[in-house]
């Protein structure tokens, strides 16, 4: 921890700061320049963190040396982490495509989707649906709960596609983990701390997406809540940020891509139709995920998208996403990916 | 709702449309323009919105008439709600304060904390402190939990203040709502769906904080969440949103108290605490939502900041809150608040 | 300067650091962490910011001690400046209003204007309005150019009142300094630099709005480039920035206002017009940027909103204007300023 | 132009609003609904944009039906428009890179750096350079001015590339047009309408900058803006947007590829130098580019970034570069451009 003092710091404010450190056991380093004067506090910055140093006398500002996250870091470990889900592995160099409709509405419906979306040559897949639905209004489809987990099981079953589904409240973990092969944290709950720490407890894989407003390093901070408690299967979902923009329902933030490869060792999945809100931009959006280094892509489809109960808008057809595959394909090829 | 068509939209699209519109029993009325033709649904928005009118063929634009919230609104309820948080009312003529630490650190330190904040002249308060800390490391301290839910109890008897305090989880509703007298949603749990659905089936005051990047539709839909479950007794909490500034935590929406003012009928409390995040602009802050036309202030004392278990860096001392209560009521009095 | 090494850097990379700061003459402070090593560059930061420092081998953070500005900072002047347009002192202990329409129509409304804004009791007044626009398509009125400068000039000398109105081109800087008594520098143009220079080598007051996208920083340094020219009678003014949120036109940063008076001696003035897009919201805002600590407002008004060649949805009439002018005064007195 | 008006909105209000749309020779379309009342106008929007509806008695909303824009839009234009910069088609099949270092800092080096680049085989160049440099701080290196356009133009004698270099002030666009091939307008002067209007009074090809806090919809206007000055050589580019991120200098705004590609016939060039700010993310975020389908890549090189006078931090060496170009090649291919 770095800290900065005030151009008009008493010394006996830099000697109650430099007391105190002694007393708390750390080692300082005081570096007087013409118009501040630096301390560097050397020891563990865990302790130091929970220090409020920006309100001792003298301080102007304090600017940590190291990341708080550990165990999702580059440094905890160099090689890329592969989490399976079923029999799919996610990380590894083959580019995996999670897609199914935004939400389960019957299992006829679901079956022939899983069924098309199989007959892609060459797809590593991963089935989502969504049983229980976060809608911003509360008279909109709430999903269709446990029934839906059940139908998502005997498709999953059926068709031999490993599954993911979104869970949302604690008390759903235990029952939603009987039916479905990886937990999906939403983007409303990326700091729902007593839902991380639930999910952190099982050793499901948990496909975590980056909240609307949160920054990257806040993404991987609540990947540490699920690892802190034991669970390390977690893949990282950049799903779009809220920004000023409005001709997109979201800005899916390329960048984070390769900030997440550069920072952390866990696999990291593109979700283009939150990210864009519009299924005319998936597919741009899709390609450009692939080609920044992407380990996977989250889709939506629907066999209707003009009946879907929830995100029509965003959802491609059954046959644009063959179309979309197949230049995926290309792309993932030309980037040096198995697919 | 109103739909643009495409500027190549076709008759037989267009009949599409009419005919889909007849099925689901709604009026239609049908306006040509040089460039566009725009159709108006006329019949129940409710039904519409849960249709992907978007993806219907020729469609272009698809625009709302009504707000999508109703038992939040001034249409609902022209008059001002008033919530009665033990003795204190909230939302009438008095500006009401929320003053307390961050988190209930132990009983001592809260009593007095309590019995200074309470020598204020004039004083409409009620304490808040944190049991269940929602914090960006698993590493930083919890919160106390039940004990601390059982001191704030303890001090709120022997004071006489009534109490608020942050539930995180769903689970937790029914332990908490024995010890305290108002729920706290906090930001990052703005839009956790099955908690607001929980606290919306008990009948306790509800303190709802603004997501860091929702917009004020997203924060009154999720009051209508919970009263839609029949829980009216809600109080918005507009606590600064994340934008790129980086020279405070947040920046606090002062635009956003008068509208809310304008659209419904619940009370707004401030929270310059977090909405700046730094103790040296809390006091300008917070005369400036009062003479916007907030109903209340949240603001985080502490006996010692400098040793503060969270948020010691954005807290008053018992010192300063003191001259700054005095400098509310003369600016309370001069936008005609009684205080 | 401080520089956060990488966790993997090698001696070799150490010494070519230090070796290149003894070129240009500077002293290092070296401090070994366990797990980050830290140097401190002593010596003056205007040379180590030109040097890009985070592309040296095994460097993997910079962080500066020192703002990048100089005039403008409190550490540079402590005392407030006081600017004087014409007879009116603006950063004083007297609030000021700058008022009148978005754009210059024609003379008779424009001294109609005046004279009733006069008409105000203990007013401190300063005359606005547009004769270049900045406006966001090239089809909409982009104002009258010369012509409304000459009557801006007229109804000036006619009523007493002293002018400021916006400069949009540098060629344009001595014609309409012949005209008016304050030059405006509009958001859209804060960082236009060559305007900024130009403005910098007269001795006019200057209103220097902040850019949409702007941080407090960024202001600061626009407001730099001018002083560093000479000009030292600069004005800032918070005008709202763009977020997320769509329910006003701009989010009204109001921690600013206590953010730039502790960091600047230079007068803050707020535009609660701009700063919200809506007249029903103007004077919640206005009042809350009085109480903020704000030395002017800048309100737009006109006789007819309904029919204003611009901005008219967030004009207010004068009879609003009034009305909000009489709460002005008491939110003025309560915190200490005269009126 | 759709109205919506207020609930309580009176018979005599929608007669004053007709009255109104009457006089200005607009028909009209009433649409009552349960909850509220529609009117649609119709007929030329630009005399309805200028006319300030949402201030007249009853109305709630104005909905504008057709876009601000006209001859930037693939309406006005079905075929993407392809540019000429030299000898180099930009919107066309091939992909088009513009690269070169952020400041012109010598001859020599300027032309090793372009005789360097040429040799990427099958690269279509532009060669950038900056002679005016836009910077943050007037302490910064401000560009070499006339002396560096003069070397920017013999290195392009010499090498036979073509050049495109910055213009901020109206005064230079004449001096400027001497000596490069296109002029770049900067994100800080996107909304610099006298700038625009001036370089659109040339038939230069223009490379527009999308302003840091600018929407798509305001970067179309502002090409409408130079278009309607009569230069169509306009080139669109997507630099980064402003956030919350602060991870990354800017957010790069992958959506907006797709989206501009939709709504405007115009070339798309991506800048992913300055929509990282860090050189380590530049080719990921290249190859997306590519993938999402734009037409050109501006990119910031530099023999030795580590001595460069600005932008150091961006900048890719020429290795890098040609490394970069063969995996661009790659992705170019397979998403069926030439190269």
């Amino acid at each position: 921890m770095i800290v900065i003092l005030q151009p008009d710091v008493t010394e006996q404010q830099i000697d109650h700061i430099l007391g105190k450190a002694k007393e708390i056991g750390l080692r300082t380093n005081v570096s007087r320049g013409t118009e501040r004067t630096v301390i560097g506090f050397i020891g563990p910055e865990d302790v130091l963190r929970s220090i409020p140093l920006e309100v001792w006398p003298g301080v102007e500002q304090v600017i940590p040396v190291l990341a708080p996250y550990k165990l999702v870091s580059r440094e905890f470990r160099e090689e890329n982490s592969v989490i399976k889900v079923g029999d799919v592995e996610v990380g590894g160099k083959r580019l995996v495509i999670m897609a199914g409709p935004c939400s389960i509405e019957n299992k006829e419906s679901l079956l022939r989707t899983a069924r098309t979306l199989k007959k892609n040559e060459g797809v590593s897949l991963i089935l989502r649906g969504g049983a229980f639905k976060p809608r911003t209004s509360p008279y909109d489809f709430q999903g269709m709960g446990e029934e839906g987990l059940k139908i998502l099981k005997e498709v999953s079953a059926e068709t031999g596609i490993p599954s993911v589904s979104e869970v949302m409240d604690p008390r759903d973990v235990e029952l939603s983990a009987k039916y479905i092969d990886a937990f999906q944290i939403g983007a409303r709950n990326m700091q729902n701390f007593s839902l991380l720490k639930e999910v952190g407890k099982t050793q499901k894989p948990i496909l975590l997406k980056r909240g609307m407003s949160a920054t990257v390093k806040d993404l991987l901070m609540s990947a540490e809540y699920i690892m802190a408690k034991g669970n390390f299967n977690v893949m990282l979902c950049e799903r779009g940020i809220r920004t000023f923009e409005t001709a997109t329902r979201n800005t899916f933030d390329i960048n984070a891509i390769p900030v997440i490869k550069q920072l952390s060792h866990l696999p990291v999945i593109a979700d283009p139709s939150h990210g864009t809100g519009r299924w005319g931009l998936v597919g741009s959006v899709a390609r450009a995920a692939v080609a920044a280094g992407c380990d996977g892509l989250m889709i939506e489809v629907h066999e209707k998208p003009e009946e879907a109960l929830s995100d029509g808008p965003q959802s491609l057809t059954l046959e644009n996403f063959a179309s979309l595959f197949k230049e995926l394909k290309a792309v993932a090829k030309a980037v040096g990916k198995d697919i």
